[in-house]
This record gives structure tokens, C-alpha cells and sequence, in this order.
């Protein structure tokens, strides 16, 4: 008998995501609040638009929701074909990924906390990183879906480990955007060519994800093209902070990245780019990154 | 008429760049505190070892010394032939930079500050990044030689552009270092599995020169080899600040992680790797990054 | 009828606060966990030990606990008398107060959040300073019970506003102790005479209460006297975190200041003052304030 | 042969302390740059105003200028007579204090760093604070024309001490002012009554000086009246941090508020008073302290 697959929340990840999985699967479920959005993957690329309780019944089902509080209130009226596997690859909370997969053990239904990584380009080329959270059966049974979508798939930890990861990565890079931002702008003001310095420290040790791709397409170019919000990494830092605080650890640096930020945020045009946290240390200097 | 160049200082970096020179420059002088090493490298690798006041009539200069007063101290005796352009590899102070290049210029010698990145294994393999600040015009005509010995080479900007760009690398390291010892530390708290975390974050928005090389070489795996020593990295942190300070601005995760890499050195046995920066993470913690 | 009055809680604080009672009221009920303790208390100071059941038909029941948590569940198995006021001088947690409010009103209780700050002195003087959250026709019936313990006490807001205040007072007191450690060891750093420094800055703008008496009977003799216990502070300045992340601000001071006493705690001997957060400081820069 | 004494700089300070010098002193000379202003202060008070060539024939000559580099360009042009000592009053930096000491000494005149606190009104009432580094013989020379101009009176160290002093209250208060800034920020943003509040916490251990008098007559009332500069705050802080650094000390708290001061400096009008540093933070909250 044939794996059935089912995609809730076609948003700009899920969309391209769900794309690649009848090319794996007979039977492919797509659900989105916006039901005409569902309709028109189904048109364009031979899925199957159902209602969300059809959709529930399906072996492996993925979701893709703004933060885990959409997950819980989706999740919470539903009734999951029993043996199913949830996969869930919002950008969630470590502490919901252990409630949902607590409450949906009880009807033999099993959670992980799979978020990605990789952008829309990596959705759409099934390139991505799935960080998974769980137990390792529900991982090794879900493994071949998520295959469909991505590249380097890797079983983190138990219940929460997946989400902690995404976290933790993009408080990471949170760090390394304030150090850019800040070492840049120092930089500048001593009169360095700042497209040399950046192809310098590019082939040294003070090289980052964000010196290799940030800086150069998104600030040096002043293009801030919108393509992960800075509430969202506001709100990111502010669970990677929550971990801390929980397990009652010392991470000044951490800690002082999540207040820039969400100052940043405080100060910045609704609809900005993460990217735009810099502009906050420009108003400081009057120096711009360019 | 050919060019002749002369190498100053043989300790790990520049016994291994040295080496380079004999196979695009006829004459080729060394120079070093401890003569015995100038004698064998000559011995080994077709040098000429020969008195300082030799060294410094060569068309082009290398030195590379601990620190700039190092430089300082030596080449405030020394005559050196005019026409001849001072390359300083040294990791060094920009506005010491500033006033070399400006005395020197009195005797028609120019400074150019040039400090590498790719530790000793570039320097073996000429694959050494250059990041010089002084004249355009000595840039350029001190260029062959430095394509003998690196493989990026660029003019940053004046005297000093050189050894700013270098200390804003170490300092972008330093809080990458400390960003990664936070972030693995509550990773490692919530039951994460490390190594698995580290290779999704490697594929991830979140990664740097320090997640890719230094946590996998030698801080999971304790070894902490020693090749860039902590007391070194809190110099050139302190460079970076004083850099901060000069420009007056506001750079809050430098200045704090300033202070960490500080308080780290504070504690740190002698002759620690810079990367044992993370033990001072692992006392407050108690959790170990293995 | 005559106001019947119980204290519950019988600690260096709680002990000290009820031997003022029985001046003010004719009854006046103790209970402690180690009963013995409350026995002594009543032939001690005329107080009437009695079981926790009884304690709880006092019209106005006072609680001086270790944690939030410890209120909580002493708490949920009691049957409080209908009518009565609890007035907890526990240093809580904002929530737990909302939540018991909210809890004890459905069987008509109000409670109070009510921490007194002024140390043993003041409780044996009765001269504390209570900051009190909850509905304000509560606080004024029991106000006449807290006066006879304290002297300026203040109606701050709503439920949980008491321990917020708290949890600020300390926070702040928290901040101005890195500030004094910090600040004296740079001072002496550089030779200055810190005992004269000290009453310099008394008398002038940079003074605190940390200046003012923590310093000079604490510190700079040495003498660490353990009256306020280092995981206490580094407890409550998490109660203030925990505020801030609450209400999304940005705080880098405060936050900052938490992961310091976290990190003074995690290396303090058991049983440390909280004055003894400056051997943190003095472990890093080998310079002792004395 | 009685003590003659100057007085040179009659700012806002300085013109009101060198009123009560001809109380004690025959002769007091007074000299100010833009000369009408030392015209104006002999006819109202008895002093007399001469050029600055006669002014530093005193005995005791004291100086009151914005920074230590006003001293420095004022002191390197004149005769100052044999024997004199010279009691600056500015708050000044150390280095040039052990700079100008060190010169003044080969012409046998004595250099004081006496910086003061208690502002204008202080100055007014003679009820200043002075603490003061350099040579003890100076200072117990020059004591009684300061005893003149204040109360308190301290001895602190040697050339530098006094202005390290001065230096360091300042940036404790700094610290001090983003302590309550972002403690009673917290407060409203919980609806706390902060009139109520800053009674209790002035009675408890979190007080300050900047919670004494800053909050409730310059930020509460809404005032912001200009007595002390922000950009001077700011220098002053930068003092703190470069003799943090001299030292090779690690100060987190101070390294991150000095970041803050400027900043909260970057973004105020001109001509604004310290205490408007709070309002950067009601810029992030969206919250103001009234």
C-alpha cells in the first residue's frame, strides 16, 4: 500500500516545497486557509486541494505556519488518522514541539519539530536543511518525504531539538549581522575600501554567512529585498534567548544580540528585511554600508 | 637591473613565506634576531643571511614581528636605502602605521602595512591573503613579491587600511567565537546532538569561519592546538576597540565581546590556543562542548 | 469583633516581622513547617502557634517564603476563611501573583503581593518599606496590619505590581554593584586611595546605595556577612528578565547585568553573599577591593 | 606675605566659586577669555581682573575650563610664577594631568587635578566636592583657598587621581541613569504607579543618585533642564573606558554604557541636558517615564 503525503500552509516556503512530492508520492494533499491558493497548486502541479480534516487522514503530513502558536490552534480541533506522522517545518517553539508531541502521542500520532533552512531558492531547488526533533522511528519513517524536499536531513534530538537548532542558527547569524554591521561601519570611518576589506576577511577567519551573502547582495547593494522579515528574526532571537533563560545559562553576547535586534525592529519600516537591522547602527554613524 | 628583496623576521609565518622568494628573486636576504635561524634558512632554502644594515638595502622589505612596537623599535636605528618600500606583515596598529609611513617617506622609503590571513599552512603554500594599506604606487610595485607569497592580494586603502582591516577580521572572529560557545552551550543544555546541530548550521544562514573550521578542529574534538595564541587575539580585539574609540562610535557587541576575549585571556593557562576562549563558556556553564 | 491576624513563614525576616503582631492585634497566629520554631516564637513573643488549617481563619494572613513557587503549593490545598486578606511578603514572581489573585477570589480570598525591602534591621525595627500590588480596597484594610511592621508602605498597582517593583528594586541594585566593582577596580587600577575616592563619590553624583553601604560594610572590609544570599539575587534579577521578555523591550543594561550575578553565582562558593559578586571582578583582574 | 590667589575661566562653575575667594584672600585675580565677563565679576565682587600674564604670578591659581585640552593649550604659552600651584578644576583627563604635572614641575610650579562635584548650586553655597590628585605637599598648600570653594575635601592619589575620580563617578551615574531608565521603563510597561514605586525603591537598596534627584526633578516632571551637557557625559565616559583600557581591565557594564551614552548623544538634540539620554529608551518602548 502506497504513502499518502498531505502539505498544510502554502505559503512562500510551503508552496515551493510542496511542489516536488508527487514526483515521489501517488497521492499528494495540499490545504491552505486561503483555499484558492490550494486549488491552484493542485491545477499547476498535480496535487490534490482537500479540506483540512481529508488532508489529516494522509500517512506524513507536512505544515508550514507562521509560529507554532498557528500550529497549536490548527492542530487542537483536529482528528489525525491514527499512525500518522506531523511533520512540522515552522520556525517554532522548542517548548510547543514537546506539548504537541505529548497531546498528539495520546491518539498514536507522532510530532517532529522539522524546520528548515535554505530560503525560498533552496524550497524551490529541494536543496534544503531539515534540523529534526523527535523520536528517531517517526525520523527514520518520515526520512524518505523529506528527502522529496531537501538535501541534508539530520535527526537532532529528541522533541524540541529541531526548532532549538533553528534558533540557535538564526540567533547565530543574528550575532554575526551586528558584528558586520559594527565592524564595517569602523571600517569605513578609517577610510577603507569596504568592497576590498570584505573580499579580504571573506578569505579569513572572520568570515560568516553574512559577510559571504548579506553584506554583498542585501547592504553593500542597498537592496533589502524582503525576503525574511526582522519581526521574524525578533521574534527567533527571542526563543533562542527563552532556551537560555530555561536552562539558566550565561550568554552575554546572545543576550545583548536579542536586545539590537529587537531594538532594530522597534525602530524599523514594517516590512523590512532582517538585513535592515544594520540601517540602526547607520543612524547611529550617519555612516552608510555602501 | 634586478629586484632584490630582503625577509625580516623568521618565526612560524615568515620562515615558511620566506621560502617562496628564491623562486622569483635572485637575491634574496634574511634577517632574524636569533642569527642562527637566518644562517639556516639560508642553508635549507637558498637565502642569504645577512646583517640588518645588509637587509634593509634591498628594493623591497618584508618584516613580519610580534607587534608594531616590535617594528617600532627596529627600524628607528636602521638606514635604509632609498627607493625602497617596507612591507610590514606584522598584525599590527594602524595609527603606528600612519607614523612609520610618514617618517620613512622623510628618507624616500615607503611603508605599506600588510598583514596576512592563512596561518602557517598558507604561508607554506603561498596562498596567503595580503590586506595592505599605504601609496597605490608602492602597492603596485611591491605586488610581485607579494604574489610570491599569497594568492588574494589587495590595496584596502592608506597607511593603516591594512592593519585596520586585519584587527576588524580578528575582532569579527572573536565574536563569532563567542556567538558559537553560547549558542552550542544551550544547544548542548536542551539535549542537542552537537555535531549533528553543527553540520545543519554549516548548511544554514548561521555559519562562519568558526563553526566551519574551529569548533569541528579543535574545540569538539579538545585538542585546542596552539597556532594563534589568546594573549594575540586580545591585542588585536584591543586594536579593533581603540579603532572604535578613535572614530567615536557605537559598536556594543565588539565592545562587549572586547572584554569577554579579555576576561577569557584573564583565566586562560599560558600559552593557550585562542580557541580555549571557550573553556571560560564551559567553567560558567559546566557543560563541556564535546 | 476584634481583626484576628496570622503570619506564616517564619525565616530570618518572618520570624523578626511577627513579634510586632501581638502590640496591635489580640490574636495573632504563627505556623512554620518546623513547628518548633513557631512554638518558640509564641512563648517568646506571646504569638499563638497553631496549625496551618487554623492559621488560615485569621482575617489577615501573612506569608514570608522563599519563592513563589513555595506560596503556591502551601496554597492549593488550604481552605482559606471567607473574607480574609493574604498579604505575601514573599519575593514572587509578577505571575504567580496574578494567578493566586485570580485563584483565591473565586472563594472570596484577595491577595495581596506585598515584598518588604529594609533587610533583618528593619524587620526588627519595624520599619520596612512594603511595595504592594492588588485591588485597593484590600490594601487599605490590611494596611493598619502592615503598619505595624513597616513604615512607608505604598500602594504600587495592580496584582503583581508589588513584586515587580521588587524585582526592579534588586535588579537595579544588581546593576550599580557591577558598576561599583567595576568602577573601583579601574580607580584602583590606577593607584587612586579607595577609601577617599569613595567618600568623594558619596557626596557626589555617581553615589548608590551599593556605594553608600554595600562597599563600605561589606566589601572594602572584607566581611561578606551573609544577610542576602547571592542565588537570591541572581533569582530575582531572572524575575526582571523574565519582565522585560514579557513586555518585548529592550533592555541591554539590565540584561547584561543578569548574565553577570548569573555567572558571579555559578562560580560563588554555597552560602555567598550577594556583595561577594565582586570576587568575580577581582578573579578577573587579580586586583581585590579592599 | 599674605597668599595671593587667581581664578581663570569664569564659566558656569567658576564664576560662581570665585565669588567667595576675597572672603579669605586679598588679592584675587580673575581672568576669563572673552575678558567682560571678568571685568563684570570684579565689580560685583571685589575681585580683579587682569590679564592672564599677571593671573599666574598667584600663589594659587586655579582653572576651570571645558576640557584638558583648553588647559593644556592655555598652560604651554605662559610664565607662571616660581613656587605657584596651579589647581585645575576642569574635569579633565588623567594622562594630561601627569603630562602637565610632570612639565609644570621643571619651572618648580605645582600641578593639582581638583575636579569638583555639586554643580552650579554647589558652587554657589562653597559646598563643592573636591577630589584631587598630585603632589600631598600642594595639596595641603593649596587646602585652605579650596576649603573656600567647598566642604569636602579629598586627597585621592597622585597627578591623575583626582581626574580618574571624577571620571569614574561620572560613568557610574551613567550606568546608573540606563539602570533606572530601563527599570522604571519596565515598571510602566507592567502598569505599575512609578511615582509610588520611586518612593519605595529611594527606600530600599536599588536607590541612587540618579533615582534621589535625576528621575524625579529632571525626567518625571518632564524638564530635561540643561545643567550638564550630554556630549560632556559622553567625553566623560570615554575617559572611564581609555583608563579601562590603560589598564588592560575587563568592565562589561561600563564598556556597554559607554556604547549607550553615545549613542542616546548621536541621536539628541543639541544642547541637551544628560538626563535626556532616557529619552532613547522611550524611542524603543514607545514608552515615557512621566
Amino acid at each position: 500500500m502506497s504513502t499518502t503525503v498531505a502539505f498544510i500552509g502554502l505559503g512562500a516556503m510551503g508552496y515551493r516545497m510542496a511542489v516536488h512530492l508527487p514526483k515521489h508520492f501517488d497521492t499528494v494533499y495540499v490545504w491552505n486557509r486561503n483555499f484558492e491558493k490550494a486549488k491552484q497548486h493542485a491545477t499547476e502541479y498535480g496535487t490534490t486541494a482537500v479540506e483540512i480534516s481529508q488532508a489529516v487522514q494522509a500517512d506524513i503530513i507536512f505544515s508550514c505556519l507562521p509560529t507554532s502558536l498557528d500550529v497549536e490552534n490548527l492542530i487542537q480541533d483536529l482528528e489525525i488518522k491514527s499512525g500518522a506522522i506531523w511533520v512540522d517545518c515552522t520556525s517554532g517553539v522548542p517548548e510547543s514541539a514537546r506539548k504537541l508531541a505529548s497531546t498528539l502521542a495520546q491518539n498514536n500520532v507522532q510530532f517532529l519539530d522539522a524546520p528548515v533552512s535554505g530560503q525560498t531558492i533552496g524550497a524551490e531547488n529541494a536543496t534544503l536543511t531539515f534540523m529534526v526533533g523527535g523520536q528517531k522511528d517517526a525520523f527514520d519513517q518520515a526520512l524518505p518525504a523529506m528527502q522529496a524536499l531537501g538535501k541534508l536531513i539530520k535527526h537532532v534530538g529528541d522533541s524540541g531539538a529541531g526548532f532549538a537548532v533553528k534558533a540557535v542558527n538564526n540567533m547565530m547569524m543574528a550575532v554575526h549581522l551586528c558584528a558586520a554591521a559594527e565592524g564595517f561601519t569602523t571600517l569605513k570611518a578609517h577610510g577603507v575600501n569596504l568592497n576590498e576589506a570584505l573580499d579580504c576577511i571573506n578569505a579569513s577567519s572572520g568570515k560568516s554567512g553574512v559577510t559571504e551573502s548579506v553584506l554583498p547582495q542585501r547592504v553593500f547593494n542597498r537592496s533589502f529585498p524582503l525576503t525574511f522579515a526582522l519581526p521574524l528574526l525578533a521574534k527567533d532571537t527571542g526563543i533562542a534567548v527563552d532556551l537560555v533563560r530555561e536552562a539558566k545559562l550565561s550568554t552575554p553576547v546572545i543576550s545583548l544580540t536579542q536586545n539590537l535586534i529587537n531594538i532594530a525592529n522597534s525602530l524599523a519600516e514594517p516590512e523590512s528585511d532582517f538585513s535592515s537591522a544594520v540601517k540602526m547602527y547607520e543612524s547611529w554613524s550617519k555612516i552608510t554600508l555602501d
